[in-house]
């Protein structure tokens, strides 16, 4: 239902505005590293009980008996549960993500173990006892007997004909559904994407490259560790305090596992300290519900950092083999992809995602790629900011590098050569609508940072392009003015970035107040309007859309009840500045009511409500360069200078476009250089802490500069794209190149950390074994 | 805006409805009466401090010196204020009651003494420490000097010139503002209201009765003591958490007085374990987050029974002088009255209440009423369920009682037939819209109870009748449509009365759904739309209007999105139980599409939002039938037999509405019989517990039959009438009727307790000393 003019306004790059591109601080800024935000652990009930979970120290085994007596008789404990007294939730069981029905059924049944355990950690038991430490006591006295099962670790090795199938039933399917092999397999799907003919465009090619690339498992590294209370009340009611990313996700997702409507069922959202993904499906919420509903008392669930490394969901380790082809002008010819990513112990990795973004910033006529969605027995991956993406991107902008150099051209004029523009096909077919990549590559080559000389002995400068969709789905805002004259903005939608400063911004800019007279609130799924989860880069986008409808109900409203009271015409009025005034000429002109006089009296209290319509995607594009230094006798690498160029359609609040941009950076740093998972034989993670799970600090990084490039987007009232997660994707790639460039090697895998680089320089590096690739389709 | 349909629907009686008129059960009344349910005192927050509160000894003293230090030095300690710590509030400042501005000033001086503590229990100083324990400890280690200042504690005495004046200011005034005393004086108004020529009127009569009646200060006597939390954040964001009647009544009070706006308070109210009009005006508030933001931390205060029987607001003490003229054929020529309101330490009593509701069942040619607000050294009164009424529905009904029986006329037959009508004035002289008085009585002639007969020694029957206005103001909700087909209502009034039922049955009925498919969610001022105090028996009458415009501006979006997804007009729809068909004879007849399908989907989340429009007042009668016996050598009373007989307009709930008549009377039995506040000379309370202030349990009282009566109100959409508040009042003088019939006298003063009672017996009851009428205007 967005009107046309609407959809023009996403045009409107020359539009001026009042508060939308002020730099203002992030609200809750202070109050979240202060400690005074109220994070999940943060939560007390009267008579709230403390939970312990009690987790498989195998990567695969089959529960053959558990015994939970010794635990139930332990004082201060008030609940045991197993997994006998989770609820059933039936294979395939759906909940919708926007409008695609996500199958939950299995992340449900990782919660708590019902026969088999299929990764190190997962819930086996669960206590619930007055103090933590009578909780922790508890679970050592429940005796578990395993039958250890072969667990299935690598990627590569579960991808092989006859390796251990860990899902009896599983068979490959493709994106379409259909059966390509029956099983036993670990192949849970095979996706393709096809255009032209590969063979052709390899043989018109004068150079072809082909290369393999692996990307280790990492995790989000968000500082909150999970934390959950539920209280199951005496009527069936269902309250979760949760800290995620989407409270309304965790709502859909807890009433189909729970069987219980919505309106029994209420998920208030704690201020989250991090997230990036790894915050939007169930982990600990139906435990905790289930012990509630045994002890009858509030339960708290709480996880320790170990917690979080070894059993919640880090991003996909992932295997790229690409192939490029070029004709010596630099125009490519063919690209085709092999793309294996780790889902963990269930489907589901980014796949999908992987590969419809790994080659979109080249244009090429003839492509290929095949993807596969793969289990071994890991804790299963969840979502890691532009999931799928890095990794690819590791793979793709190497090889692309590569070719620059066969053919003796810029890197730069290389991939400016090879940029697509509006109109041209995704991955998927689907034309471009406007992108701005064209115009970041000539803020790149006008750039100080890429214009200057770099100096200095084992230096090197590197580049490399990223792309994120830019989600769409679901928001919903209510707006409301207080007696005062400051205006309400209550959303469903979890703040994880700033996005409550955004909207305070947005909704001053449509209703002509100063930003500090707009609250935003963050409302629990009870109070709120409906709104799909926080992620994806959706936000600020589709909330501006949600935030524009809303202002415009609420104004209409306030206008026919200013015409009302000033007894002219709706259509006599001007509004600007929080006042609509008659209009000059009109008898009754200099007449005036402010928001203010008009929110309250006995004729009521206007509301404005807004939703998203069905809104174009926002493209987002990213290009970061950077320059290293590799020590020759130790391979350390370290950054010199760092420069990140993103097209971020209109900066609302460029301060904190500034900080996604940075923070993505830096997550994508740690991922190349030494963030990493380390799984022995057994599938046990051995690195399961902060200590040797190595993120990079501040004093690892230069100063992380940014250029905001604003090519308004095709669709919303302000051409804004997503910001939060394209910036991850580059990094990898970018050191990758520049660590070539200083070095003289490539490092096929990421982390590229100090061991593989120094293997690499020895001439020493592990070359990757190949995909495997799985018998065809029967 | 209230469209003419709209209003007709006021006078729908014969209208059939599904689901308003069930008996339902209470929603959270489990939980509340088995402790689930969260209380104020049942918050608690990370680093929460415990606040404790010392008071002034004395009814009226200057504070000369304090000394905190000692306090201060206690480990634990985090933070001790005296009343220079509190923020000077101007004389005069107000926040807005509804439309009307309501004096804060002084009330926010009561809650921490400055230069002078006026009431005995006023704080004085307040301390926060780690434990309650160490707080207690600490309110001991600080040292107040005081001036010791003779007290005011007797109403008629406060009233009498020469009398000290408890505020050296204080000047009479006119209900006009007029000045009619410059003072000294602790007549703080003096209102009038008159019609006709009562002189003339009482010589026209045959007989004129002239009696003096007296009612003691009484407490609401709720169960739940008051609590607060409050959190200052450190970006000046204040959140209180209250048990109170109105979030957004606190949340203006709070703003004025702390000076902050509405964009950074949040007031989240808990639920309420009793109100009844004493959870309305800050009490605890400003303390508590004064106390927060010097020591840095959440603090909390909780009462103690004492500290809410000593230093709450109760109900107001009153004498009531009432004149009575009638003709023989029971005609009544001429009413005057009297009376004084005791407000307590500063002005503000329901005298214009009391005056205004007193002869509301009566017409008369000629009436005059003097009214006084007068202040004393106790704590300052605040609303009572029908505040002022029950008072002077004792000294009214009696009268007529009398005057039926000086003319030898049935009690109930003279009622009738001095009864208004629509179109009669009321005591303001605005006429009546439509009120079902005339149908009580109706009800009460053909009535068992009334109809049987009375047998037994010392025995008798008792009748009065009663009157409440039904508050108005503003009421707002938004409505949602979850996806699963169930819908949310969100308000912002707090239920005291189980009026989030009766709002689910409201909403079920237009929308077409079930009651348990609606789950209505009471917010904090920061996620619900404006909303005014839950009080004057408006919330269920208010919100009717605000629902059924909310649901209308739902379904007009709801049937738009059908229309557009079934490609047909809006108009080619119907909509019945929660489906849009398209009509018959349309080509696409057959087609509909349920409110669950149209609920989601990437064309975004309708919701509705809906206010109160200026409603007409729906006024509320009620008569009362009792029999009793008293035992003639103790003076006790007991109730053999009570029926409440009430026009409710409508009875959404039944089971609720008759569990309100039944609370009410209750309330109002206790105060006719042994509710008593008992003041010694220096104003010093001498039974503050629930041991000497003696309420009435179920043991006292026979079951209450309740006998609802439906004459629909001339507004709103189902002509619903309020009903919390008026079956307060009738049982005080139907108590005094029965006694009188059972006894032979008459006593004087509520309670009516066993020692009054005996005293009469006695013939040695304690006459009234006349109202001191105060110096005429200057």
């Amino acid at each position: 239902m967005t009107t046309t003019a609407e959809r023009k306004a996403g045009g409107g790059g020359g539009k001026q505005y009042k508060v939308i591109g002020q730099r203002l601080p992030k609200r809750m800024g202070t109050e979240m590293v202060t400690g005074h935000a109220l994070y999940g652990a943060d939560i007390y009930l009267p008579g709230m009980l403390s939970g312990k979970l009690l987790r498989s120290p195998h990567a695969h085994a089959r529960i053959v008996r558990i015994d939970t007596s010794k635990a139930e008789r332990l004082e201060g404990v008030k609940a045991v549960i197993t997994g006998a007294d989770m609820p059933e939730v039936k294979p395939g069981a759906t909940f919708p993500m926007g409008e695609v029905p996500v199958d939950i059924s299995g992340l449900a049944g990782l919660c708590m173990a019902k026969e088999r355990a299929i990764f190190a950690g997962q819930p086996v038991a669960a206590v619930a006892a007055t103090d933590p430490y009578i909780a922790e006591e508890a679970i050592k006295l429940i005796d578990v007997e395993y039958e250890v099962l072969p667990p299935v670790v690598d990627l590569l090795e579960a991808m092989k004909p006859g390796s251990p199938a860990i899902h009896p039933d599983l068979k490959t399917k493709t994106s379409l559904g259909e059966i390509e092999n029956q099983g036993p397999t670990n192949v849970a799907m095979h996706s393709v994407f096809a255009r032209g003919d590969v063979e052709k465009g390899f043989k018109e090619a004068d150079v072809v490259i082909e290369r393999s690339y692996r990307a280790a498992m990492a995790h989000q590294g968000y500082i909150e560790p999970l934390a959950t209370v539920a209280r199951w009340e005496p009527d069936g009611r269902v309250t979760v305090w949760t800290t995620t990313q989407g409270a309304f996700t965790i709502l859909m997702q807890l009433s189909t596992v729970l069987g219980l409507p919505l309106s029994k069922l209420k998920v208030i959202p704690t201020e989250v300290g991090g997230a990036f993904g790894g915050k939007i499906y169930i982990i600990l919420e139906p435990t905790a519900v289930m012990l509630s509903k045994k002890a009858g008392r509030p339960v708290k669930l709480v996880m320790s950092r170990e917690d979080v490394l070894r059993a919640t969901g880090p991003g996909s380790p992932c295997v790229f083999r690409i192939k490029t082809g070029c004709k010596k002008d630099g125009t490519i010819t063919a690209i085709q992809g092999w793309m294996a990513y780790d889902a963990g112990c269930i489907p589901g990795s980014p796949m999908g995602a992987g590969m419809q973004t790994s080659v979109a910033p080249y244009k090429t006529p003839n492509l290929r790629l095949d993807g596969y969605d793969v289990v071994t027995n890991k804790t299963r991956v969840h979502a890691y900011r532009a999931p799928g993406s890095p990794q690819a991107a590791f793979a793709v902008e190497q090889n692309i590098d590569l070719m620059a150099k066969a053919l003796g051209m810029d890197p730069l004029e290389f991939r400016i050569k090879n940029c697509p523009r509006e109109g041209d096909p995704q991955v998927t077919d689907v034309p471009w609508n406007r992108i701005g990549l064209h115009e970041i590559y000539e803020r790149v080559k006008r750039h100080p940072h890429w214009t200057s000389k770099l100096e200095g002995k084992n230096r090197g400068r590197g580049l490399a392009a990223g792309f994120w969709f830019g989600g769409r789905m679901t928001s919903s805002v209510n707006i409301k003015v207080n007696p005062d004259g400051t205006a309400t903005v209550l959303t469903g939608a979890v703040d994880i970035t700033g996005t409550r400063t955004a909207m305070a911004q947005m909704a001053a800019e449509e209703l002509g107040l100063t930003p500090d007279k707009i609250d935003v609130l963050t409302g629990d799924t009870e109070a709120a309007p409906y709104n799909d989860v926080s992620g994806g880069s959706r936000i600020t986008y589709t909330s501006s859309n949600a935030i524009y409808r809303a202002c415009q109900d609420l104004l209409d409203k306030m206008r026919k009840r200013a015409a009302d009271r000033l007894k002219v015409t709706p259509e006599d009025l001007t509004f600007a500045e929080g006042v609509f005034k008659v209009k000059e000429g009109h008898a009754s002109a200099g007449k005036a009511l402010t928001l203010k006089k008009l929110a309250i009296g006995g004729d009521g209290v206007p509301a404005g409500s807004g939703s998203t319509s069905r809104l174009q995607s926002a493209p987002a594009f990213a290009v970061h360069l950077a320059d290293v230094e590799v020590d020759p006798e130790t391979g350390k690498t370290t950054i010199l200078r760092y420069t990140c160029f993103q097209d971020v359609g209109k900066a609302v609040n460029p301060t904190r476009v500034e900080a996604q941009m940075q923070g993505g950076a830096v997550q994508g740093i740690g991922w190349a250089l030494t963030e990493e998972y380390l799984f022995d034989d057994k599938g046990w993670l051995r690195n399961a802490s902060l200590l040797d799970y190595r993120q990079p600090t501040s004093l690892d990084l230069p100063m992380l500069d940014c250029e905001i490039i604003e090519v308004p987007a095709s669709d919303g009232p302000y051409g804004i794209r997503g910001v939060g997660e394209v910036p991850i994707v580059p990094p990898p790639a970018t050191l990758a190149n520049a660590i070539a460039n200083a070095a003289g090697v490539r490092v096929n895998a990421m982390p590229m950390n100090i061991e593989r680089v120094y293997w690499a320089l020895k001439g020493k590096q592990k070359e990757l074994a190949p995909i495997p690739v799985p018998a065809p389709a029967r």
